[in-house]
């Protein structure tokens, strides 16, 4: 049976800190927020849950998962709450993760399609990305460095829980790449405004899909890399039009391109 | 030329208001905000600018437009900006523009493909379907009157300036659909989850595609509207995998597979 017990001042204050990615990288740890989520967590069975924290008000609802489930459990008073929680309706109900510590898998270990991601930095544009990747079978994303760190909270939201079955690794592109590359195992591909037309391409699997930075796409360092270029063409011929589709939007699309033949 | 005038507090309140769509509505205007979109909105030469509105920190930067365009314009502090400013960190220049009010077409007018949206509520949802209609030369887009006015600034912002090039309507979409339906000028597809793989579809135009709310999808009073029912396929075949993907996500997708045998 767990435990109740009410919230100390020092254990707000930790999950607060969470917010901030110094403190989730020391306690290796991150939180889920919101019904949707703590209920997608629970049902992808990820392994580390540390704790469930709900308010007082959401006490018989999430009594019954927290028996079933096993995990250790804090009731706060709403206030309380609302001093950890991300949201702007917080939703009384939050779990504390363990973060996943694998390393980066065998090149041989990817199945036939990944996506890189070069300096993403918008929090919004990373969880779609991981959400677009889990409903397109992508089961890895590997992330440069200075990339947004996926546990960030806001990203953990747009997500929507696909967190729970992504794989995702940060790592210095260049090195990763230069073995990706010499291993002749995949087709590189990157997302670039001087690619060819990617509706007029024969797309090849295995492939390793490469996405930019919003403002200043992808590194120069890294184009050496790249077997193929790709880019969406812009269909409006007027003198005024957008320059550039967001890197989101345009994931969703080239993961459709990727994908369609497979049905 | 422009007279260059100290901003007053009514002025300040009034621009103020103007985040609200209830004084939208009452004044008939709306602003853009930033220097991308002040540099959008030049460019796409839209009609009815009405005023531009600089801190003194920018004015340098922005005599040049300003003379050449010949807007009227008012300089202001600083410290007066931010209280008009939706921006977390504004960029010191705005512009007042007219709402457009015309009429919605003719049916005979529409071109091969049109949006019809059924009570998206997010902000950033509508942005970025309007970027990506601008993106894949789709000229007009019909709402439902229950979706997030298209002059709320986060929409503004989202569009990245496509809101200055893209025709957007409000009706009622019961009856704008009678009458589309009825006409049989186009082939009225619908984005349900029990549509058919839209990947398998021969898709026909002139078509007008009717994507629905993000939490309940279209509404049942115009599912009789309906040619065709597709559906974006979830390749993931896992037993824990997400529901739906977000409704801009699916727009990027469809439009992308309406317009890739065009190129």
């Amino acid at each position: 049976m767990p435990s109740y017990s009410m919230i100390t001042k020092t254990q707000i204050k930790y999950l607060r800190s969470l917010h901030l990615k110094k403190y989730r990288d020391r306690e290796n740890v991150y939180f889920a927020e919101g019904v949707k989520l703590v209920n997608e967590a629970l049902s992808s069975h990820i392994p580390d849950i540390k704790m469930l924290l709900y308010t007082s008000e959401n006490k018989q609802h999430i009594r019954t998962e927290l028996l079933s489930h096993n995990i250790p459990s804090i009731e706060l008073k709403q206030e309380d709450f609302q001093k950890i929680s991300v949201l702007k309706n917080p939703q009384g109900v939050l779990l504390l993760i363990k973060r996943p510590v694998n390393p980066i898998p065998e090149i041989s270990e990817f199945n036939d399609l990944i996506l890189i991601l070069d300096s993403i930095r918008d929090p919004g544009n990373l969880g779609t990305i991981i959400r677009l990747a889990d409903w397109f079978d992508i089961r890895y994303i590997i992330c440069s460095s200075e990339s947004v760190d996926c546990y960030n909270p806001k990203v953990v939201q747009a997500t929507m829980g696909a967190i729970f079955r992504v794989n995702i690794f940060y790592t210095p592109l260049t090195e990763f790449l230069s073995i990706l590359h010499e291993s002749g195992k995949s087709t590189i591909y990157g997302s670039t405004m001087n690619g060819e037309n990617i509706y007029k391409k024969q797309l090849k699997t295995p492939a390793a899909i490469i996405l930019g930075n919003e403002a200043h796409g992808i590194s120069l360092g890294i184009h050496q890399y790249i077997d193929e270029n790709i880019l969406i063409p812009n269909f409006n011929n007027s003198v005024s039009r957008s320059e550039s589709l967001n890197v989101s939007m345009s994931a969703a699309i080239i993961c459709s391109e990727f994908r369609r033949n497979k049905v």
